[in-house]
């Protein structure tokens, strides 16, 4: 099978101009099938400020309001997103931008008010139901590079403001029927550390036996559970491996050479 | 060959939440294959003033400035594109919204300063070099009904602000040889008039012959001139047909019923 790279980057990233060109370079050599996922910045943020959009937050998440969808959409499925691929076209990648609304790529739902249990109305935010992985599968054998804003629809003519980090999952498990799929969480963080304060601790290789070792003796703990349930989730669905560290050591995480990655056993 | 219709909206339709959403439902029930260009409107002009960009204006033309174009990249690529697509979506026409940059769909340059004899710099504008129209074609026959907004981009990572009357007239032209291509402008009025006080006087048919004599009564003059010059250049690059009218009046536009129907001979 094919190769695929699923790479998500995050706002630290986007934030810096010279920080996302390097980054781009070493996205736009990387063999093979690939997709990228980027997810907001500050942009969204500092332009609700400016337009006096106040951002509200409920017990410290942040609510995706009317005014908010329609700020997100335009940072980020506009500015951000087209900015990027006119970047990869430059590199001699032939990039598309897409949103989920976009050839119907992900279909999602409103997240309904309590559906965390939480009891919050998150607002314009979308849980992912379906991949039209069929679609994307035709144009990355196409040659085209796809690069993904946060934002889907449901079907009804609504734009849905959702979490990057779900896009890049739902999009690796839709397609690893078609390609051996690598998912690749970059995160400020050289991977998962063995020692929280010590960025040179990573820890090379987590499968289901280590995962359980390092949850009893506490080296994972906290926010680290979700993103790795996550990871097995995926592989569970079919993705070959998961990596997390750093988006500035790219060719190196793909390598393996570099921050976590994650398999079955 | 299989139908193709290529349709441009204005500021006008886009502007007007009501008229947009009946213009989608028409649009939407268009048999055969089809693309729409949208141009602006007033939103990125609004945002402009709010964000204190100042529109630079050089004898009545508007200037990209760099804000500017970051404005119109968000506005254009990202609010209007992004809400076109989710409304078409919802009325089950599979519609994927683009900028030349995605898939180096439209590549241009960056206007030169006094391009066009008159002394004036644009700023981030381009005028369109190429069609990829293999990559078009391709995604019309998977069922895609495509949705460009107004933004190009330079194949060396510049985005451009380009007008939607070209991107309209540049896609049509170059995809001629797959399909029998429709090119619609849609505008405020009913068509092309025969006396320009009067919107039911429409001139239904113009071909070469007939345009010569109504220049020559000065029936047509002033800025219908270069839209009807382009309509012939669009012709003679073999678009079947080119119609002006009201966006309102879609169906009986391509049904040759209302607007005027502008043909070779």
């Amino acid at each position: 099978m094919d190769l695929l790279s699923v790479i998500k980057i995050g706002g630290n990233i986007i934030d810096d101009e010279a920080k996302l060109k390097a980054f781009l370079a070493q996205f736009a050599a990387i063999k093979g099938r690939k997709i990228l996922v980027h997810g907001g910045g500050k942009l969204a943020t500092k332009l609700a400020a400016t337009l006096g959009v106040q951002q509200q937050l409920v017990e410290g998440r942040r609510i995706t309001d009317a005014e908010t969808l329609k700020i997100v959409t335009m940072v980020y499925a506009g500015f951000i997103n087209k900015n990027i691929v006119a970047q990869l076209q430059a590199l001699g990648c032939n990039a598309l931008g897409l949103t989920g609304a976009d050839g119907n790529a992900l279909k999602a739902h409103k997240r309904g008010q309590d559906a965390r249990g939480d009891g919050i109305d998150y607002g314009y935010v979308g849980d992912v139901d379906s991949v039209d992985s069929e679609f994307l599968a035709g144009l990355l054998r196409q040659g085209k590079t796809l690069v993904f804003a946060p934002i889907t629809h449901d079907g009804k003519g609504q734009l849905l403001n959702t979490n990057a980090d779900t896009i890049a999952q739902e999009i690796a498990k839709g397609l690893s029927a078609d390609f051996e799929v690598s998912l690749v969480y970059s995160f400020e963080k050289s991977g998962v550390l063995q020692n929280a304060d010590d960025d040179s601790s990573v820890i090379h290789r987590i499968d289901r036996a280590s995962y359980a070792r390092l949850k009893e003796q506490q080296v994972i703990f906290a926010g680290m559970i979700p993103k790795l349930d996550n990871a097995f989730a995926a592989l569970d669905s079919g993705v070959g491996k998961v990596i997390i560290g750093k988006a500035e050591d790219l060719p190196s995480l793909l390598a393996g050479q570099a921050g976590t990655t994650i398999v079955h056993e």
